[in-house]
């Protein structure tokens, strides 16, 4: 066995994962485990991609992707007050290749990237494969909000970025203005970059405060979207990511050598969901919160009110339990999958996505209530 | 400005599109550029993308690969010699990102890559990025075939791997068996990986030799493979890796954090197009080869015989020119645009393509006859 690059020594593959098959290996299983949209991509999206095919757009695009694609996604952003040129955008595979491409293109070895947790794990891979180093910031003991003098005691001359991710995966909560205002005072004209993965933006109940929208960060501002969530297009693998024009430089050189570049007539079906309304869909999961939160009510659970994306992250602290052991307990005695907390970097909680049927969430409700009776 | 990747900061803009580009500001420029087929990609593989869309497969695919699609792969490297189980494909976004995997997967920081040049410009991108180097062997001078003792010359004990591509980009000169036998002979049983870069295969038009299918060599083999060229698939990004077990343990982590995966509903159309016969393009591009090496000769011109991929290495070196001026001068007076060697690492030829249809190709070559006849 010839050694491979030595930072890919110590990534794990997804926890998501390892409890999705631990679940898979028990009969009648639910499971309240998977981060993706259950609805199915909207018909205009899918017939734009058909369109495309037959006038024969299956030859290479741009490595920065077309230029409809991104002047639409110029047009969108600066609509909702992040004014943006096409220059900017660079159309990506995914939220992940964008995430990817923002890390793996500031971070040099040592470098360090502060991480509010819990947080999606894919931040902490991928810093790890950049030679860099994830310096957490638990959010979960201030309320899941950023606490100014905590960041700022993490401010180290090696801070290279912050990754901000609001809607929150996995707890749903929006990181208010005070949190947005101490993210800026910590970094406003220091070398430090603010990586912003927006991903459930578009799935938010409420107002969603952005620091994208902030001029003053506009030079050290990095923003990864995705068609993902809001238009159910995870298989689609559409993203993209906004930066000034000096990142753009050599970020775009980065993610031709990585990609090339996306397909090309999935491009043009993302023209097409930029004119879909996502209210539908967002009302569908907001309704399903409610649903979902008031029965956990019923069953004395406590979670912070998830404003935004399709999770609740469950207090599970006064079960005396690790998160893995009561997780894998649930499986095993309760019959339904839910992910660990310590998957996202806290210990006392469980995440349940509501990602699912109002039957299926019936059902992993019904079971996770029969299960901690027995507790 | 916040300093970046360092490892990012001499990258540069590809030199074909530079010229390409140069060329789009000479009003009726022809060009002769592009290694990218202008043929169609065939209509039961577009319909396969359909009904798979239809059939509502827009969700996430495993990161590895549909399990379809990994043993249609499977099946076929098994049919042509390289026994191959499903577990050790990897699905990528066309060769790119498995030559990218392959290569960051790989290499640790100050490690060697040894490739021969003339050589497409990426495996040097993507080395670079990864913190590697690139150690050229010329083969310019050994008639475009690996020589034994200067292969054997340039390993030391940081050498991490070799890149193969044969047909090559840009001679489409195929390596004959003692070639292969020379890399053989030097990497067996050593830590070296032996990268092989078999996205022109399927368009060699005789024999082509590949160590992909030398069980000796298993162990140390990672193969990159693309729909790309064979299919007229550019634009669908769809290829493939294939390795050891103990390397795709580590790959699949590292391509699952860079895109997550390959788009679910086009990975079924590559499974259709494994089922095309590729009998017709090549037979185009093999007619075109003829047309296009008659005329080179008609006008005096040398280059290596190409046996494979859709490109004519043309040696200059008799106008005492380097590659760049010649290149230069050829958009501007002669309006045509062709490729330097100085782009694939080597002086004192030029590659043009003939992904072209043969009115295209008799202007270019017009062109060419006509402004060397001024020299």
């Amino acid at each position: 066995m010839i050694p491979l690059n030595s930072n890919l020594s110590t990534l794990k593959r997804s926890g998501i994962r390892v409890y999705t098959n631990m679940a898979r290996e028990i009969p009648d299983c639910a499971m309240l485990t998977i981060g993706e949209p259950d609805l199915d991509t909207p018909q205009p999206i899918k017939n734009a991609a058909w369109a495309a095919l037959n006038q024969g757009h299956t030859h290479y695009a741009p490595n920065q992707g077309i230029p409809a694609l991104r002047q639409a996604v110029a047009d969108y952003e600066t609509g909702r007050g992040n004014p943006t040129l096409a220059e900017q955008v660079l159309i990506t595979v995914g939220s992940s290749q964008a995430l990817f491409t923002a890390l793996l293109g500031v971070l040099n070895p040592g470098e360090e990237v502060i991480v509010p947790v819990p947080a999606f794990s894919l931040y902490e891979t991928i810093i790890t494969v950049a030679g860099g180093k994830v310096v957490p910031l638990d959010v979960s003991k201030t309320g899941f909000q950023i606490n100014c003098q905590m960041l700022n005691s993490l401010i180290t001359p090696k801070t290279k970025a912050i990754v901000l991710n609001s809607p929150n995966n996995p707890t749903g909560v929006v990181l208010n203005e005070e949190s947005l205002a101490a993210v800026k005072e910590a970094v406003l004209g220091k070398p430090i970059f603010v990586i912003s993965d927006n991903v459930y933006s578009l799935l938010s109940y409420g107002p969603c405060p952005d620091l994208c929208l902030d001029e003053e960060l506009k030079q050290q501002l990095i923003l990864c979207q995705s068609f993902s969530k809001p238009y159910a297009m995870t298989g689609w693998r559409l993203g993209y990511l906004v930066c000034p024009e000096y990142v753009m430089d050599r970020l775009l050189l980065l993610s031709a050598l990585t990609i090339a570049a996306v397909p090309t007539f999935l491009q043009e079906a993302g023209v097409a969901a930029l004119k879909e309304d996502t209210t539908p869909m967002r009302e569908i999961y907001r309704r399903r919160r409610d649903d979902v939160t008031q029965r956990l009510r019923q069953m004395n659970l406590d979670f912070p009110e998830p404003e935004g994306a399709f999770y609740v992250f469950v207090d599970i602290r006064k079960f005396g339990m690790s998160s893995d052991e009561f997780c894998t307990r649930l499986i095993r005695e309760g019959k339904l999958a839910a992910v660990p907390g310590s998957c996202f970097g806290v210990e006392g909680y469980l995440r349940l996505s509501y990602c699912y049927s109002d039957e299926e969430l019936k059902k992993g409700l019904d079971r996770l209530e029969a299960f901690i009776e027995k507790l």
